[in-house]
């Protein structure tokens, strides 16, 4: 498996920065989560003066076997034809990320789909969809190395062009499953406490989907090593996006973590190497019922709760001008001696 | 009293609206709150494609007597030389208002200063700072007559120059005090619920300034009026703001409400026109302890909880960005059909 050099950020700069904070004209810890947003990036780039280049997005797409053993209502088809919107411009993570200023790059890790050559995919598919890990493993080894050896190299790429701030985003009907059963292996908490509605299942079809799942969990029996959970379970695109935000925390850059499955695909890389919680931050709750016990566990607290459960990296699209206004105030806002405004008596 | 037209916004839309926004290539619900938010600002203006126009927040400020009472550490100057730090940029409202492509608009209403004439200042000064509300009425019948019209006037100058979605700020070293007991009186809610720690108290600096504000309530015993309790504990810049959101509501333009402080006056405009809830957005919910309580109060779930507790309109320049998402999202978007996707099996 593909190593990674991955430090906890040096925190030499820390009481400097927290000073530079609170000499700004407002009462002290006034900017909330905002002051912290600016401490950690100014870590991250071991700087006063932290600059956001050049953000973008990944949308890593694939399919899931365990799509067609009935847990998810949408056809998988559905798959590549988000791929093709997102490639015309017309999704939510289109949408969000043209308004905030992130370049989208998309990512076919493994849609069930032959695409041809199509300007702006970019074209890492490991295989046709995943195997259902119903009864089988998702993915070879060799595929889950590949999945992590790809991720890496998209995140170089846009480091190479400037880029110091990534948001990850996925697509593929049924992840949400797998995604669940990566959570509860992971964790050990609960199977039934990470599943969720998806795309919006009604209490019958969550039931269809916990029992599928607990048969799977129950074929496979215990696993405890990384690769084991991953390949089993995993699908293209969150292998993919576990060593995309490896690269990333390699490289020092900001990882704005978006919901469910891309906390997933972090779980798996903060198993493999903790030190990478230094360098992400987490961007919003989402509505799919296990990802509060996921931000939980992983002690992360998200800037944004506002129902959204639409995956695509839209959290973290929306979430970005907030981390942007961390870095804003950090390097705007005036000290009380520069503005010449009293400090408490 | 200066009077408003405002209307509950026309709801033959809805129905339209919905559907446009279920068709969008996303499963149902999936933007939570934007999808609201979108279905809310398609009422205000009437239209399946709403715009936002010039988005401004005006700062008001203003003196309190009660400041030099003993219930704030900062010395009352603060108010005017925080003036100036907006006149000149450095203020965490015009890096994030910058940011997010906000005019900003500066407004004395009434600061214990003489600005001259200065550029970029709108001078509306009722009087130098209110009277201490511990043994007087905050300001006379007149004054407040006066802030309500000055307030509505600022919304209509920017309202003409094409503005259809503005937000309110406000300076006042004292300012929680008065906000306090506007809440109290307004709501029924016992005073200590209504009181925080400001700028940052202590607890020795909260229990005085609960003291402070019990005796004032004891000085004051009941006023049920609306103009008895607005002229005892309001402040210029709260009355002038109570006065411009209810000339945006009767303009029909997006009202984004702020912190504490802000949504004091917006509760004095509440009181008398419940139809303003139609034209508010909350955008952030204050780490100042009266808010959570006063939001229920209100019905309000604000979009933003990020610890943020500094005013000057702050946390509405923030939440602006996902404001301007809901409208996106509805614009932009591709639905199912557009895009080819297979909605659900």
């Amino acid at each position: 498996m593909k190593e990674f050099n991955i430090n906890p950020t040096d925190k030499s700069l820390k009481i400097t920065l927290q000073q530079k904070i609170n000499l700004k004209t407002k009462p002290l810890g006034a900017l909330g989560k905002l002051e912290g947003l600016a401490l950690q990036i100014g870590l991250v780039q071991a700087s006063l003066k932290p600059v956001l280049n050049l953000p973008a997005v990944v949308v890593f797409a694939g399919d899931h076997g365990i799509a067609l053993d009935g847990v998810t209502p949408y056809p998988q088809e559905v798959t590549y034809q988000m791929v093709m919107n997102f490639l015309s411009g017309g999704a939510g993570i289109n949408v969000f990320a043209r308004q905030n200023g992130m370049g989208v790059k998309v990512v076919d890790a493994g849609v069930n789909y032959d695409f041809g050559d199509l300007e702006n995919l970019l074209r890492l598919k490991v295989n046709n969809g995943t195997r259902s890990f119903l009864k089988d493993e998702a993915m070879t080894l060799d595929e889950l190395r590949d999945c992590m050896e790809k991720g890496s190299a998209v995140v170089n790429d846009l480091w190479s062009a400037g880029c110091n701030c990534i948001a990850f985003g996925e697509m593929g009907i049924g992840n949400t499953s797998s995604a669940s059963m990566l959570m509860h292996y992971f964790t050990g908490i609960n199977l039934t406490d990470c599943i969720g509605r998806g795309t919006g299942l009604d209490d019958q079809g969550l039931s269809n989907k916990t029992g599928i799942l607990r048969e799977a969990a129950k074929y496979h029996g215990e696993i405890t090593d990384w690769t084991g959970i991953m390949k089993t379970f995993s699908g293209y695109e969150i292998a993919m996006m576990t060593g995309a935000m490896l690269q990333g925390a390699e490289n020092k850059m900001i990882i704005l973590l978006d919901g469910f499955i891309a906390s997933t695909a972090y779980l798996g890389a903060y198993k493999l190497y903790p030190a990478i919680a230094d360098y992400v931050v987490a961007c919003h709750l989402s509505d799919e019922k296990g990802h509060r016990l996921l931000m939980e566990y992983l002690q992360l607290s998200p800037l944004l709760n506002l129902g959204m459960r639409l995956g695509e990296g839209t959290g973290a699209a929306i979430a970005y001008p907030i981390v942007k206004a961390a870095v804003n105030f950090l390097n705007e806002m005036a000290s009380f001696e520069s503005a010449g405004v009293s400090n408490k008596e």
